[in-house]
């Protein structure tokens, strides 16, 4: 029983790593920077996207991949800001995977920049490379600054992390200098961005990572 | 029987969260960055921060922990260069942890950079956080034009990833171009560096890309 499972797991992360190979090749070839968005339910990752569209919109053009369990909110919501979109319903799956990534990739050829929206959950992304060149995480202050201790991994491989609704730590009894230092003990090399999004605070500040990440990433791409 | 292994593997590794936190905190109140430098055994790991401190020593004090199986070699070596150096030895162990680096690291709260050489292992090393800012994965081409490929996690999460001894590619019958498209398969954020050590090739581009990165960590420490 024990060793059934551990095969089949084994045969699905290196499925994942062909399908993640042949997703990463596609977006070089194409030029498009692309980052995996993970965060829990609630935690803002679509509102993200509208407000980056938003600032940026004019100097990239902006892609978004949504995955979600069920339903198409995301979709209507991000299409409004300009940003070209494709839901993905994950059905029973917990994340996205390489192969979802792989069936909605061939759409995004023209853009600079895709987001791929992961499906709300701290855990389950993590094993599933999807061929993005970064890992965004999300966290709102309304999860509890125990959060980021409680889920370690995740945060340890983000190259960027957010903290968002901070307007309303002190609401929830919720002590941002806590999740802080916990991320920066998991993570010396991401910004851990204080953000309020629907209060436009810490936007700047992720614009500025944001942008220089792309230019990076197009460098290594010879974009 | 599984049980318990699973139990013992899950204390190891929270154990070795603990101290990477640790080191981490410790790093950043002394504004040191530093690299987990993972990579086989003669694959050039210990002369890649002899040639940086050859040529950047004057610009940033550098460090190097130096973790082997058994011996003192490597320690005499970097010493030469201006390194300051301390040797670990890991005994039975194929893999540096943050307990091991823990015990060495006071020593190094006046430099600028810190290089933490593990042990030649390309698989033990992945799961073991030290502590460290950057991940650097450096291989030789004498190690087969298919040794990417087989070892994708550790390539997956490396910041950089140095291919060494190129000059002797047709000699020992390698496809660098494989190796290049397999690690750009695996991971679109990392420089893929060409590199013959003794030849100086490629030593330009690993020192821009080195500068770089400790700057924008030292940013993020705000040193």
């Amino acid at each position: 029983m024990h060793k059934i499972e551990a095969d089949v797991q084994i045969s699905l992360l290196e499925e994942n790593r062909k399908y993640a190979g042949e997703n990463r090749e596609f977006l070089r070839e194409h030029g498009v920077v692309s980052f995996n968005l993970m965060g829990a339910t609630g935690s803002g990752k679509t509102m993200l996207i509208e407000k980056t569209a938003d600032k940026i919109g004019e100097k990239y053009r902006i892609g978004a991949i949504l995955g979600d369990v069920a339903g198409d909110d995301d979709f209507k919501r991000v299409k409004k800001h300009g940003v070209k979109a494709k839901m993905v319903n994950t059905g029973k799956e917990c994340h996205l995977d390489a192969h979802f990534i792989h069936h909605a990739i061939e759409d995004f050829a023209d853009v600079d920049v895709l987001f791929m929206e992961n499906v709300g959950n701290l855990v389950c992304p993590v094993d599933f490379d999807l061929g993005e060149d970064y890992r965004i995480v999300m966290v709102s202050v309304t999860e509890g600054d125990d959060v980021i201790r409680k889920h370690p991994e995740i945060f340890r491989l983000a190259d960027a992390i957010i903290i968002n609704k901070i307007s309303l730590a002190d609401a929830v009894e919720c002590d941002v200098d806590t999740m802080i230092r916990d991320a920066k003990r998991l993570n010396a090399r991401a910004p851990i961005i204080k953000m309020d999004l629907k209060k436009e605070i810490g936007i700047e500040e992720w614009i500025e990572w944001f942008v220089d990440a792309v230019e990076r990433a197009k460098k290594l791409k010879g974009v």
